[in-house]
């Protein structure tokens, strides 16, 4: 996967966090770490991950590209919904190994049917075991009908 | 690590995604991802990792802890520089394996000394290789100073 990639491999710690090269840090199987917030209300919508050719083409598109580990493959996302993220700023971190995404989404980002995959809080104070978590967006579209193959 | 997690093992999809149930698909290292952002502005302040203990100890006790991968410990943010959060709601994704925290930050999420991790933005709609990061926060503290050992 290193071969594929467009970046120079990470300097050290001086030259990663003061730096203004894009050497993202890649993680053993590739991966870097990717938030993508609502570029109008700050709300997460979903982390995933990217691997160097995603990060390329987000960059060269403006348009959000993930990397699928349960599917091994290059996803741009909405491509299958149509649910689409117009990228409005991309930031990296300090170290490099993560991206975050200010975006426009388009309709909803989870593929449950709301617009953010953290739909669920969970209460503060208490016990983790006994924790019941508590339901807050409602579905924005039938995720049956958004995948349903093609005809 | 298992052994030592409160939670219940992770169910099928349908109780991961609609479940009321706090139960965390730690990864093969026994790690979710975690976000923490500005409660205030919404920016990402920092992506960091958890383990079942630092899950537990953040639900009882409503401050982040962070399990670091490079030192393989449990870690209360701040515990060196002070740099406290205050969790005001901790959200659970769809397939529960990314937890997100609204925060009060004190000081600074950075160890670099900026505000958040993510002070640097990307250029979009160029090649991936040739992009020059752009510096937006200025430091809010000497991290020099702050991670000095105590006399």
């Amino acid at each position: 996967m290193s071969d594929q990639s467009p970046f120079a491999a990470p300097g050290n710690e001086a030259e990663l966090e003061e730096g203004t090269a894009l050497t993202p840090k890649f993680d053993a199987d590739g991966l870097v770490t990717c938030v993508a917030t609502d570029a109008k209300t700050g709300d997460v919508l979903m982390v995933a991950h990217m691997n160097a050719e995603a990060v390329a083409k987000t960059i060269a598109t403006g348009e959000a590209w993930y990397f699928s580990r349960s599917r091994r493959a290059l996803w741009k996302k909405g491509e299958s919904s149509g649910h689409t993220q117009r990228v409005v700023e991309m930031r990296i971190d300090c170290d490099q190994d993560a991206v975050w995404l200010k975006v426009e989404q388009q309709v909803a980002a989870c593929h449950t049917g709301r617009r953010s995959c953290f739909y669920r809080s969970v209460p503060l104070g208490q016990n983790g075991s006994a924790v019941k978590l508590e339901f807050h967006d409602e579905r924005v579209f039938d995720p049956k009908a958004a995948y349903r193959p093609k005809a």
